[in-house]
């Protein structure tokens, strides 16, 4: 299919990338500044050189991808909140010419989910947003199999920052400070890592589960959240002491999302080290399913997108 | 959708049972040796009524629910090998009417693969059979999300009985023998275990794996298989000294399936405990997704069959 790529970091560089391996033909890309079009297909590599180079993808502005010939939108912009622009644009522009929507950016589905599904049923074009909860992990599209209402409560560990943090300071017995500025280093942790740290991630990873399973009028407002930055390596330390550690854990119930440092026992599923995530399924009928695995990364998130595409083109 | 169930054990029961929650109507009901037929519905509570007190759902002959009005047959008899019939012909028929078809019975798919997917190419039906590898858990639904080329490998832990058994030894140091007839207590092992301690149950997934990763000719007889009826509890004693386990691990590698008792570490995702299953996939772009849940039972496998019937509804 055509694709038209908004965003040009490390998700969207690895879909346009990627996109010719699963049969597809970029023929716009646009990063916050510029963009580069082509109907008959962008020159990738040359882009992105010219991004790292240049700071830009090409000489359009970036509203020349979004009038680009194109069969799927694939936004992959930074998340923002509130009104999630300007990528909730993106998905109207998009859907107004009846062209089909893949996210990685959580913001309109977390933040405006009932707007989008509005505009979709107004549209001939479909939004799908695996990519938007635990990166390369098949969550929603399980949930989908399943039907939502065989689906009765989400948890998971959905922040691969977070988790790293915790797992080491249980591992090594040093303090938040210090594991964090280690995973800085590491490139794990970003400079500002509060959007990890403080649960807003997970959060709104949890808030677009609660959408899917529920009403669709959920937004990072309802969620209690609570993240890691106050935990004393001395908590990690009596957790373990009874044969459990401390994870950032996310959970939707019913309309209910909570997001906070939870009790869990050492050795069980929920329990993922490092950076790896893991979501937990609770059905009405086949028991508890967990998936885990990479929860971000570039090219892991183009998997759920390419798996997006899939579904619109089968 | 209208239902043809064939198969009135612990699936094929479920799948009646549940289908009114699930949106579906079952139209007939068969079990080895009788049939219930009704375009309106069968009254599925009473067949198994009588299943149970007289052994049989109803007073016509199998056929009969072949040649029902239905637009799914879920094929839920025992899995044979070999020529797989029954179940392949009951395939057969179902794709020569343009009916559609969903597999819990393995043989079909292990055995005949090419043969299915040539009766299904002429036919207006479709075959899925998620069922058939590892009950509940969404193993062929993601591997086609990701598509077969971007799976480099998979295996994972496809026998819960024999999972338990070794769960069981390694948990309290008994033998072989002494935890399988606890298990048979338990209903967790069949009174001739052979198809689940030899191999055979997770090697025929394994073989239905590959054949939709490769070119659908591997059956059983290429599978390298082997049981876990000689390990003394001595070996799992050994291995625990290691910080290691031994479970019944399925492999797919290219065309190559083998199926044996392997040494995983004792935290790792592959030493799942008791009845549970695991699959990994080992990715080309997103690294190893782990997806555990239970293998088998009724409900666990009717899900799976649901799933799939969703599939051909939407």
């Amino acid at each position: 299919m055509k694709l038209a790529v908004l965003g040009a970091g490390a998700v969207g560089a690895s879909v346009a990338e990627l996109a010719p391996e699963y049969g597809h033909t970029v023929t716009a890309l646009a990063d916050s500044s510029s963009a580069v079009v082509d109907p008959d297909g962008v020159d990738v590599a040359n882009a992105l050189d010219r991004k790292e180079s240049e700071g830009v993808v090409g000489d359009e502005s970036p509203d020349a991808a979004l009038s680009a010939n194109y069969e799927v939108l694939v936004e992959a912009t930074p998340t923002t909140l509130g009104d999630a622009e300007p990528g909730f644009g993106h998905v109207k522009a998009a859907l107004e010419r009846d062209r089909h929507v893949v996210l990685a950016n959580k913001g309109p589905v977390a933040e405006r989910y009932g707007d989008v599904r509005e505009l979709e049923r107004e549209s001939e074009g479909t939004v799908l947003f695996e990519a938007t909860v635990g990166g390369a992990m098949p969550v929603l599209s399980t949930i989908a199999d399943f039907d939502a209402e065989h689906i009765t409560a989400v948890r998971g560990v959905l922040n691969g920052t977070a988790n790293f943090v915790l797992s080491r300071m249980a591992a090594e017995g040093l303090e938040y400070e210090h594991v964090l500025a280690e995973a800085q280093d590491l490139g794990v942790a970003e400079a500002d890592p509060s959007f990890d740290v403080d649960g807003t991630d997970a959060a709104l990873k949890c808030v677009i589960v609660a959408n899917v399973l529920g009403d669709g009028e959920v937004t990072l407002e309802d969620a209690t959240v609570e993240g890691i930055r106050d935990l004393p390596v001395s908590a990690l330390e009596l957790a373990r002491e009874d044969g459990r550690t401390i994870r950032l854990i996310g959970e939707v119930d019913g309309d209910a999302v909570r997001v906070g440092p939870r009790l869990v026992p050492e050795n069980a599923a929920l329990a993922v080290t490092g950076t790896r995530n893991i979501v937990q399924l609770e059905t009405t009928h086949a028991g508890v399913l967990n998936i885990s695995g990479r929860g971000a990364g570039g090219p892991e998130t183009a998997s759920a997108i390419f798996a997006d595409i899939g579904r619109l083109d089968g």
